[in-house]
């Protein structure tokens, strides 16, 4: 058994769990024993990604105090997209290209945030800052956390630091990053073998804004409307959400990953305020967010601003 | 006036101060406009250093949001310890060493905080990572913050990277750190020239743990009974700030940095904690910690896991 776990948050996304592993490789380099870990399930995407890098999964772990005293974080920091037990645990490290909120340690630790577009750009310095050599299989994972993350380059999250990392990785993996980032992001869209209750959780984050709680749900599509013509059932399991975790809204991103275009589906007793934080028109609870792809940079501020 | 103000705590230490100048310094040679400020007295010891390499004193600045709407802050993170209007202002960076509490931001933001004994030493790497040289009197301004945080190298705090920045920084500024170090922490230890009042304040910083709030103020001299015998008109100011800050303890510091130990007396309805928190006995309000130097290493943890 390992001594560190080091994991993403819940409803892993292609970014949490690459880093993850390659985090995790680049601290056993550095005479660490850690171990990559997941909170949930895998989805279409990340198993390709895996699947071209030889990699295996991680092991799923819910309650990380079971087995270890001390964990390092990548992709996230807020408390309640993590480990449900990691207040039973010592946070050692935090890898994170996300805002800072719901995070608290009693002593100093390794907090390293950048405000770039993916957290493997970061691991991809610190394997240089540490001198350690990025093996092609860890490039290959890298790389997808990008194009994963960045959307292949075209969300407003990415940075000229993130394009270059992935320049840089993909010439150690050997592959083309255009065409095998589609391809990834196509498998990735490919919803057939998913339930509703699937898409729900597939990619969803909690928020806390003030006093009040909300949920923002991500699903990739190439065609929306496969999604968005379930709206009705869609609607139900939304409600059960919102009532079992008690929040205040519940906002459903369908992302168009060809055209770059959102549509929403918004519910909760806060739900009135979309049409002002958005400057957009809800309909029949659906609102059309053009040129939205990016749920860190442009949703989830709006809607804390809106709700503060 | 500058875009960008760059400041460490209240209540201001060396490192807070000589941090915030090279930092400053390092982000106007990146092109950005960026001025240090203070937000309280320095004290003896950080105008030695001051003196020593000709830097001129921060400007005192004690509303942000009046003049800036991004700041920076070094050494520190949390709020209760920053400018008051801390929230009506963005904060773009954090470069610290120190525990990450009562920290959120709405977007994603660089903070780089490491478990190191001195936020210079960070600072080094930084440069370095940005390739600008260390100018001599920036390299003494970061070497005074490292030998005042570490005690010239004897707190616990202490890495064997602070040493090797030390190391680095004195040889570009070009003075012995040991002579030099031990003549700085003798000119902060001067406390002819302060009043009681001055000697609560000159080092003070507020935490939370739980519901409860709780104040550690830090004194460094070479004879501790020179503070210590005044308990009594101690005791007095130090009511005052628990009944005005709504405090429950108040840890007033006496460290004898040529033996490394400390005094500390303690008050507050949360006082009856210390003696097994610390394994230590209080008497008449008063316990005495040997080889204890460090605030946040070995005082702020122990409280805060007491009261929690
Ligand atoms: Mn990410
Ligand atoms: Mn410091």
């Amino acid at each position: 058994m390992s001594n560190v776990f080091v994991l993403g948050h819940q409803n892993p996304d292609t970014d949490s769990i690459c880093s993850a592993i390659s985090y995790a490789y680049l601290k056993n380099q550095l005479g660490m024993d850690a171990e990559p870990i997941r909170l949930g399930d895998l989805n279409n995407e990340t198993l390709f990604a895996l699947e071209k890098f030889s990699a295996a999964e991680p092991r799923l772990v819910k309650r990380v105090s079971e087995e270890v005293s001390q964990v390092i974080l990548v992709d996230h920091n807020e408390r309640q997209q993590s480990a449900e037990d990691i207040g039973d645990v010592q946070v050692i490290e935090v890898i994170d290209h996300h805002r800072i909120a719901n995070f608290e340690t009693t002593d100093p630790l390794y907090f390293r945030a950048e405000p770039v577009g993916c957290t493997a750009t970061i691991l991809l310095k610190l394997f240089k800052e540490n001198e350690v050599e990025v093996p092609a299989d860890m490039a290959g994972l890298m790389l997808s956390a990008i194009l994963s993350d960045s959307l292949l380059f075209k969300s407003p999250t990415c940075t000229p630091q993130d394009v270059a990392a992935a320049k840089e990785l993909a010439e150690i993996a050997g592959v083309d990053a255009a065409e095998y980032g589609l391809a990834m992001l196509k498998a990735g869209a490919d919803l057939s073998n998913k339930t509703l209750e699937d898409l729900m959780s597939l990619d969803s984050k909690e928020f806390e804004a003030g006093d009040h709680r909300f949920e923002v749900a991500q699903v990739n599509a190439i065609d929306v409307n496969e999604v968005i013509g379930r709206q009705a059932e869609l609607e139900v399991l939304m409600e059960q959400v919102i009532a079992k975790k008690e929040l205040d809204l519940f906002t459903f991103v369908v992302t168009d990953i060809l055209n770059n275009d959102s549509v929403a589906i918004v519910l909760g007793k806060k739900a009135g305020i979309i049409e002002g934080a958005f400057k957009a028109s809800v309909v029949d609870n659906r609102v059309l967010l053009p040129g939205v792809v990016s749920r860190k940079k442009q949703i989830v501020p709006v809607i804390t601003e809106a709700l503060s």
